[in-house]
């Protein structure tokens, strides 16, 4: 698997994938760089009048539903039927699933109406999203459930299994499943968790593997979160302290990962 | 007054409050970050369907007013109502009140019609609220409401005692009353005033401290304002000269300011 | 032109225009910052209820469809006829114009409704705007634009003949024009093009020159670019290496950018 994730990472580089987004306005900026710095070009367009025709021209869709609006839902479901029908894949994130009756309801919808490539939560949100009990703290994962996550490899396996896509838990072990296989990933770094949108980098990262490996949504989830764990350590080694500091050091780290940095640093468990 | 907001910084970062804002689109960002930093933990959530189930599970919201919009007024009413059912503190920066007829009316509607806690903003934004003369330039205080400033504590203090809640007039020297008392604190530096967001970053911080002492929000709103004036103070020692390099050591000091910084640094005067 | 431009960012520090952006959410938070860093004051003000009160009360109006919606280009058309009656420049960056029948729509409507004082965008962009074939790529230049820009210096020249406005074509070289003479800008560097927001920056250096110089649009659009390519070569000698280190020197070189660094290291040929 890292072999396969360094190649992409090579091959992201050289394609340049497209990735639409239609996201939140708090992390915007973060995803924009993160998707230039990992190789792709982004473009945010979350207008009904043109938010399907963008995403039937990119490489792949990213919809975040962290900032939801009754406006932006309606184009997200638009862009996700135009994305299907093009073979676009579709990473989702479910910010904040568990929140509010209206998290929860558009969530539900999209896994519902948009054939969903990789979806990519917290374990907070990935338990509300599967129906599982869940207790979300706004869109941060609660104590209760971070104490779960020894499950989160079955959670994941189970609901990757009974949507028939690739499901991915962020946390201090990141988890993605195909429903057959999964894979363990054990880069990263606490302060990651103390910056805002570093979770929805992850899911600009996935969409801009699966825009360059449309076939291998699995390989892609993987590659987008190892590459944010691999850039957190990288932004630890080489930051001043400090939470600003840090956050510089990772875009840093982002448009500086290069397949070499993926081959020796990687912590993979696959099982 | 310095020991008890010190003590208080302590117990957000234990408490981690969650903190609903509605707020602008230009310094969401900031805002976010900043609210990790000090310790709580926020989100943003601004739809009809969405904004007054939120409110009620936080521990306090904020309502900032710098991009205005109908649909995001209508939520920040809704969601103000909520919080005061449910006993959370709300915090209300009229950005730019005083630049259109617009925000005046918002501003006059949102103190009508939500009972707010603290009330925070530049001299110019604050006697436009107060229904006194002033020259708002966009969103920034105009030089001659800056030279009315020696007034501050004065207007703070009418309009404290009439509206019956905590004012705050961000400045060179910030002032703050309940009605009764008044506190000025001359942390901060120049350098604060040239960057966009920390004014908006303060109502942030206001809303942790509140979300964590809910029956105290003269103290919660004298510790927010300290935080910002100390990590100016630390982030000007830290940082390269320069607009980009002083943003990013803001949000360090922010994530690194402790109880003892507090002590030695704090400039605070009681009247 | 040099030294009216040295001059002119001396003026611009001083006069501290207001500067009315209706923009996108994606970079808002760069053009804020790149605004007070030149020595303006930002406004950012979208809805329909303010957009033409603000605008006429500024020194400049900044229109960006990097993130158009149905509400907010319907501001735009209300600002941009609001400033035009009080005499106040507008600056039109059609941010993707190409990328979709409804970008398309709203840049023609835009130039029919509202008179442009500035017209800036890539190659991809002003090609699309032009009538001429592009081949927009979401909201980055396409490489067969970009090898059709030795044709640039024509291409903006006949546009700028055409509408009666100033014309700028954003690239390794920036070309401006106002349909009689042309100006080539060789500052800058790559790196800009890997971080997003920078197009978006250059247009609200742009508006801030204009807000200061509004008899002198062709001027005030070179002051722009050229203050943003001598800011980017600035940011390279000084940043470390990496994308989130750029971004900070960049502003870091926007906020100490001195008529003395324009004198010594303008690139400019004019024609």
């Amino acid at each position: 698997m890292t072999e396969a994730i360094a190649k992409l990472l090579d091959q992201v580089r050289a394609a340049k994938p497209l990735v639409h987004h239609i996201t939140n306005y708090v992390t915007v900026n973060d995803c924009a760089n993160a998707a230039l710095e990992i190789g792709a070009s982004p473009v945010m367009a979350d207008d009904i009048d043109e938010a399907a025709d963008i995403a039937s021209i990119s490489d792949a869709l990213v919809l975040n539903m962290g900032t939801l609006n009754e406006r932006t839902v309606t184009s997200m479901i638009a862009a996700g039927k135009s994305a299907n029908a093009a073979g676009v894949p579709v990473v989702f994130d479910p910010v904040g699933a568990g929140a509010s009756g209206f998290r929860d309801r558009t969530a539900a919808k999209m896994l519902n109406e948009v054939k969903i490539s990789v979806l990519r939560g917290n374990i907070s949100e990935i338990r509300s999203v599967s129906g599982l009990a869940a207790e979300t703290k706004g869109v941060d994962a609660s104590g209760t459930d971070i104490a779960r996550a020894k499950e989160a490899g079955f959670t994941a396996l189970e609901l990757a299994r009974k949507l028939g896509i690739v499901v991915v838990i962020s946390g201090a072990e990141d988890v993605i499943s195909d429903g057959n296989n999964i894979v363990y990933i054990q880069n990263g770094h606490p302060l990651l968790g103390g910056q805002t949108g570093t979770g929805c980098m992850c899911s600009t990262l996935i969409g801009a593997f699966c825009g360059t490996a449309r076939d291998r949504p699995f390989t892609a989830a993987a590659a987008g979160m190892l590459c944010m764990g691999v850039a957190g350590e990288m932004a630890f080694l080489n930051a001043k302290p400090g939470n600003g500091s840090f956050r510089a050091a990772l875009h840093d780290a982002l448009s500086r990962l290069s397949a070499d940095n993926i081959l020796k640093m990687a912590k993979i468990r696959e099982a």
